[in-house]
């Protein structure tokens, strides 16, 4: 007898349409057909949702960045681009793709531990935040700017000295390749001034994917006083302080939603308690993941059903070359299984114990363990869900000679 | 105090020139500044010997295949077409490249759990061998041929009813997606022959990366068995039966390299007392890792040298979108270093416990935690070796906007 294995829970908002999985109105097999499988599915709507729900839960004046590494996908980056105040990126390459989504070089902000000379030039050139994240790095940016004849717009992105507690992974709290400790900023911020270059203020990101609101409410906290400490040892109040972000989605069996209601008014009161001298400061959430990831479901064909010593697999034309983290390859010490359905019987119900692999010859590539799932033949197309963020560019798409999957934009 | 970690063990055979590392002869600051960094530079002359010893210790007639999934970089996979007796390839992509690189159709076997009815009809337009892999996939190829006019030429691949002990994937002995259950092979190889289909043998993988002759040896004295049971049971000498590969590479700190020698006279001597059924096969080992591995480096130049609480980070221009292994993010339960070398200051001696970070702005990118390397600043170059298989095309290239790097075959 065959283990069965949860799979992550579905998230909600997702229907069917003549007993198929439906994303933007159209059901899973029309997609594929007219798209092509595999197939990245983002929903606008989805996006539009969640980005009122978090406006609507969170202060007022805070401004809502989107972390495009999280989905690049040039029509769902150029649907952010309205929708947000900024748009943070991580390389020379993201900022060619935010300009060309019709991001506002103003409105950019670049954060990552190792800028080349060619990326710092590009990102003063275009009038974007830099994020310094070292002090040699500082002295490569100024030097830059001065050769160009144009004034840099800096932030220093600081390495806390607290943690994100639960969160998925830790960018804070200990020795990190990330920011500067905490000792280093004032003097690399007055450095900053005297050059003349424009310092914007402060980066502080102390984790990522956390489901607890007390655990982000309380970095959000331990964020703005180590923001009123570094200002006041500055002697200046920044114009801008990036809270990083944390907020994370279920993925796996027992995770629940981040209660966003709590932590926005817990936020709201934090903003209003403010000391002097960050009162005229803007501040931003930087998120990626929480706002895509929940928005976009990966399909995938069915090739091949067939039985191993009693066990049930479906071999999909998809796998782990666009799916790494669902395959439980990246970032992961113990495989769990996404959320995950069959699309093209979405309103079937489970019926047997399959594991759902995809079509690389590595038994690395397994998208869905033992899950309990209605029948399924060759033609089904297999939905894994939370493809949003991480998907499509963290995955290895030219493994095995494959090549990318499909991605569509849907209403 | 910081604790330093061991790093795997450098493969014999790498020298220096002018104190910096050399790959073909030329020195790693050279071969950075003509061709860009991050490098994957792969050395033809390693390759030839590697292949040379292999062919050496093995039995004279023992057909030496290359499995390209490890590396398909154009110019090295040419370079191999010229020595090996096959390429086994894993997909419709992998098919063009290979013949592309000049691969005689006749010396092609294709196994994957998941083929498409286009990549079937691609390879029986083309004439190479299709490893069955179920029994709908069998039907669907006959079809295929029958549509065509063409006769597929058709090996049934086998799971084994046991595994390669030790290895680091284990491709049989259980439920698996690979291939068909030991009961299936017989009704299925008798289907292929009564449909006319020209029927050429068994492949037969239980596993990889093992370093073990041991361990090897047994597994190929049991695969020898299991062919000549299941040609007994189809009443027919297979042509051609592939041996499987699972030929390891030392990657880890206290790994040693595999005693091919030992592995090679045991083979000889299986070969000897084969059954009367396989007296006119022609047997095959498939190996990737083991003949390209060693044969690459992968070269990285530094760009920021900072010290967190204590601890020095070199964060280089390269990460984990090139070297995902070696991060420790792919098919890794705990994560240990790779060999890793300063390759611009080869000669020097180690006097700095450093992490060797990517640029990425995510916590997994780290190339080599910890370790003991002379000391090194902003434009020296890292080298990870190890780097000839399963790197660039194993690695999510377009992450954080990044690229692929460049990569480049030298003698």
């Amino acid at each position: 007898m065959i283990k069965t294995k949860p799979t992550g829970p579905i998230p909600a908002g997702f229907h069917s349409f003549n007993g198929e999985l439906a994303v933007g109105g159209q059901q899973a097999s029309a997609l594929v057909s007219q798209h092509g499988s595999p197939l990245f599915v983002y929903s606008a709507g989805r996006l539009d949702v969640r980005i009122e729900q978090l406006r609507a839960a969170m202060p007022r004046d805070l401004d809502i960045h989107y972390a495009m590494k999280a989905n690049p996908f040039q029509p769902l980056l150029s649907h952010m681009v309205g929708r947000v105040d900024g748009i943070d990126i991580a390389s020379g390459g993201e900022l060619t793709m935010a300009l060309a989504a019709g991001a506002e070089p103003g409105k950019i902000s670049f954060a990552g531990p190792g800028k080349r000379d060619d990326e710092l030039e590009q990102a003063i050139r275009a009038g974007v935040t830099i994020n310094i994240e070292s002090p040699s790095e500082c002295e490569r940016a100024l030097r830059i700017g001065a050769s160009m004849g144009k004034r840099p717009r800096l932030a220093i992105r600081v390495n806390p000295d607290f943690d994100l507690k639960g969160s998925g992974m830790k960018m804070g709290g200990g020795a990190k390749p990330f920011g500067m400790d905490v000792d280093l900023v004032a003097p690399t911020a007055r450095h900053i001034l005297d050059a003349g270059a424009d310092w914007r203020g402060f980066h502080i990101f102390a984790g990522s994917q956390a489901l607890s609101a007390d655990a982000i409410i309380e970095t959000q906290a331990q964020t703005l006083a180590l923001a009123a400490r570094l200002a006041t040892a500055i002697g200046q109040s920044p114009d801008h302080v990036n809270l990083g972000g944390g907020f994370g989605i279920p993925y796996f069996p027992g995770d629940e939603q981040l209660d966003i209601a709590r932590v926005g008014t817990a936020l709201s009161n934090q903003l209003k308690q403010l000391p002097d001298i960050l009162a005229n400061t803007r501040f931003a959430i930087e998120l990626g993941r929480y706002l895509v990831g929940e928005a976009g479901v990966y399909l995938t064909r069915i090739i091949d059903r067939k039985v191993s010593q009693g066990q049930v697999f479906l071999v999909t034309d998809g796998g782990l070359h666009h799916q790494l983290a669902a395959s439980g390859n990246f970032g992961t010490v113990v495989r769990r299984n996404y959320p995950a359905a069959i699309a093209s019987k979405f309103d079937a119900q489970s019926s047997e114990t399959v594991s759902i692999v995809g079509c690389l010859c590595t038994p690395l590539d397994r998208l869905s363990d033992n899950a309990a799932m209605p029948k399924a033949d060759v033609g089904d197309i297999v939905a894994i869900f939370c493809a949003g963020a991480y998907g499509a560019t963290a995955s290895p798409a030219n493994f095995l000679g494959q090549g990318a999957a499909s991605e569509i934009l849907v209403a």
